[in-house]
């Protein structure tokens, strides 16, 4: 055994669930799956559409590749494709209900059922029993066939592995297709394991990806894909499943896995707690740091967390850009969230000269050279026209000279921001803090604040 | 006559030598001449050499397109070819000297005399006897072609419109081949006068020219000129007389050309002189200006203005250069030269942060990337590595955080500056000035610095 492979044991020991655990898993299962059949019987679904229902156990919990102490049971409830939305929408939430009496709906392209049962987090969702992934009418009708997909590859051998490897992007911070993390998905962390026919060999070939790096299972590929890191769905032939899975991540697991190969050990699958900054701690780092940092806070608003970081995501590019192409100098920003909402940047210089050089056109270029001249000549507030090799140049006033003014000021939705992240700075109060008042965000985003003034691969 | 006619006629009643210095010029030159012939014929010189020799007097007084109030009189003497270089430089001072006791040698090419006889300024410059303009040895073997092109055909219509156009062009600063100026020289303005016909039509012409122009009177080019005005030598036709007239003074003399034409005046001819800026008026377009000046101030070194200027320029350039790589973004600058020399340039920030943002390479190229990780992973002094997209980033300490430091260190020599003004800077003790500090240029930059901060085209 490879001191790699000792590793990948040492941690499944940590993160497999046991017999107690699936026992009680398995009973759940069983005991909701029961309820749903009863539901059927009794309840509003008509039995001619209830006798072509099904449900099915999807998700990790179903293939054993649940990471110990992960409490989710996915249950999907496939209804007929000849009913219409609308009905397949009220069925699934009555079934929902009758299931989970003290749940509550969700909304995603469907709404659902989400609720606890006997200590297990339960989502109860209804789809559409299509033939194949690629007929899907939503995004939960593929479900059914990934699952089905993966349990047929899947062994004990490749389930330990996947529990592994999800363990280890869990450790560097890349596991997730939610949009705030853009990392990898627990259907594409089993797709590569399948892929390399372990984790050992995928952690080993990660450290040599050339992106774009391309698998295609079934070999059944029809499109092209412009990201980094291309899974095509075994199920759909059109898809991607690594598609949300950003080049950063991709360059995250290919540092950690050469790292991990290169040193096996566990500490990477559990990392310590980030320790959160103080106030002084933040002003230490600032005043080492010698930037201007300003920082846009607001309250967060009240949008699913898959709607907010890409929101504060494009608002911070699109603040930077400006900020940029003003000469303000943007070293490094980032966005935090939680009750309020924050977008932090730190410049190069928070003021600027009173003019800025504006070059106007050649002199030759009569007409165009004319206009700007005569634009310029009686104009007190610029120094020029004057002549910088063919061309007139003039020294006119800057439009902002401090960066907080600008972002304190209507200009700030000149920019591209997030569309409720616009409407809730346009309605709503917002701070713009300046220098030290940063220190002031520790007591919501300390933990933030240590990973960007302490940042790692 | 139009109102353009009238202002070149009312131009030249004041730039036209009247018949009283005329008759003064023509008496010293033949003084002059007699002079020569003596030295020749009880001098030094082997008679068999001596009577081969001719005198001639070129340049504008020999052509009548001097202004008045001019008092240079270049007369050359040419020797045969036959004569080798030595010999031909010793002939040549020994006749000046004879001829202009009070003289002084100078060194161009060849070494000449120089001195004052009846309140003209006098040249004496012996030359070869080419049998052309593409034979020449050096420049000054040109002079006498170029005098004989003129003579035979600027008449005295010719001979006014050279005049004025002269004067416009002294009016406007871009009258001199310097290198100081890098504007027109006389036998340029003679040759563009005879290109056009005369003044008028040249001066209605040049507003609509489009670099590059390109004139050859006599047919005869051999080869191309990267330069925004061509005007090939009708005595030499490799040669382009404008070689030396930069890209800003063919845009000036456009600009102003359309301005005259536009609004007919003499006010462009005789511009009133600059008033030179005091301390306070410095103090004030500073603060209005909102910039963060710095200079170098030094004893000027010893060299020819022609050497002086284009190393200043070199040296604004060269430093210029470095402040914007190193991120302090400069807005303007400008060199002036007395006895003292002064690099000024103004920045949009004099300090910034104590680091800087250092791309690695996108961690999928292996080598590179390993190798950028090592060297930073340990280094306390560095944020990071962390991963931006694809690649390593890591800030690390700025070299530079304050312009002044780098301008008074040696740091100062990495950067390509003329070679006499590196001796002076790193031999001599030199000043850096900053901020209000600048003021203190007016006691011997006054007028350099109105035009500096009231620029005009």
């Amino acid at each position: 055994m490879t001191e790699l492979e000792a590793v990948v044991a040492t941690v499944d020991d940590r993160v497999r669930p046991d017999a107690a655990e699936r026992t009680r898993m398995g009973e759940a299962v069983e005991a909701l799956r029961g309820r749903v059949e009863r539901a059927l019987a009794e309840g509003d679904v008509p039995s001619a559409v209830a006798e072509r229902v099904d449900v099915l156990q999807v998700g990790s919990t179903a293939r054993g590749t649940w990471l110990a102490g992960d409490r989710d049971i996915d249950l999907f409830v496939r209804f007929p494709t000849s009913l219409d939305r609308a009905d397949l929408e009220r069925y699934g939430l009555s079934i929902g209900r009758a299931v989970l009496p003290d749940g509550h709906e969700e909304y995603a392209e469907h709404p659902y059922v989400t609720g606890e049962f006997d200590g297990f987090d339960v989502d109860l969702v209804p789809c559409y029993d299509v033939d194949s992934a690629a007929e899907t009418r939503s995004a939960v009708d593929r479900t059914p066939f990934h699952n089905e997909y993966l349990r047929a590859r899947i062994d004990e051998e490749r389930a330990r592995d996947v529990r592994v490897f999800k363990r280890f992007l869990k450790g560097i911070g890349a596991y997730g297709s939610d949009l705030r993390t853009q990392g990898f998905s627990g259907y594409l962390t089993e797709l590569l394991v399948l892929a390399y026919d372990g984790v050992v060999p995928l952690l080993r070939a990660a450290g040599d990806w050339q992106p774009p790096v391309e698998f295609d299972l079934a070999d059944h590929a029809t499109r092209e894909h412009d990201d980094p890191l291309v899974v095509v769905d075994p199920t759909d032939p059109a898809r991607n499943v690594a598609a949300v899975c950003s080049a950063e991540n991709v360059a995250r697991l290919q540092h950690h896995a050469r790292d991990l190969v290169d040193d096996p050990r566990t500490d990477p699958f559990f990392p310590a707690d980030v320790e959160p900054l103080d106030e002084a701690a933040v002003t230490e780092h600032l005043a080492r740091r010698g930037t201007s940092p300003v920082a846009l806070r607001f309250d967060a608003p009240e949008i699913v967390d898959d709607q907010l970081y890409p929101q504060l995501e494009k608002s911070l590019d699109g603040i930077a850009g400006e900020l940029n192409r003003r000469g303000f100098g943007v070293l490094r920003g980032e966005t935090f969230a939680d009750d309020s909402a924050v977008v932090l940047l730190e410049l190069a210089t928070r003021t600027l000269p009173a003019v800025e050089r504006h070059k106007g056109p050649p002199v030759h270029v009569r007409t165009h050279a004319e206009g700007f001249f005569e634009a310029y000549a009686h104009d007190e507030t610029v120094y020029g026209p004057f002549i910088d090799r063919d061309r007139y140049v003039v020294e006119r006033p800057r439009e902002w000279t401090d960066a907080h003014e600008l972002l304190a000021s209507d200009a700030l939705f000149d920019v591209a921001l997030g569309k409720q992240i616009e409407s809730t700075l346009r309605t709503e109060e917002y701070e713009v803090l300046v220098g030290d008042e940063i220190a002031s965000l520790t007591g919501e985003f300390g933990e933030e604040l240590a990973r960007y003034f302490e940042p790692r691969p």
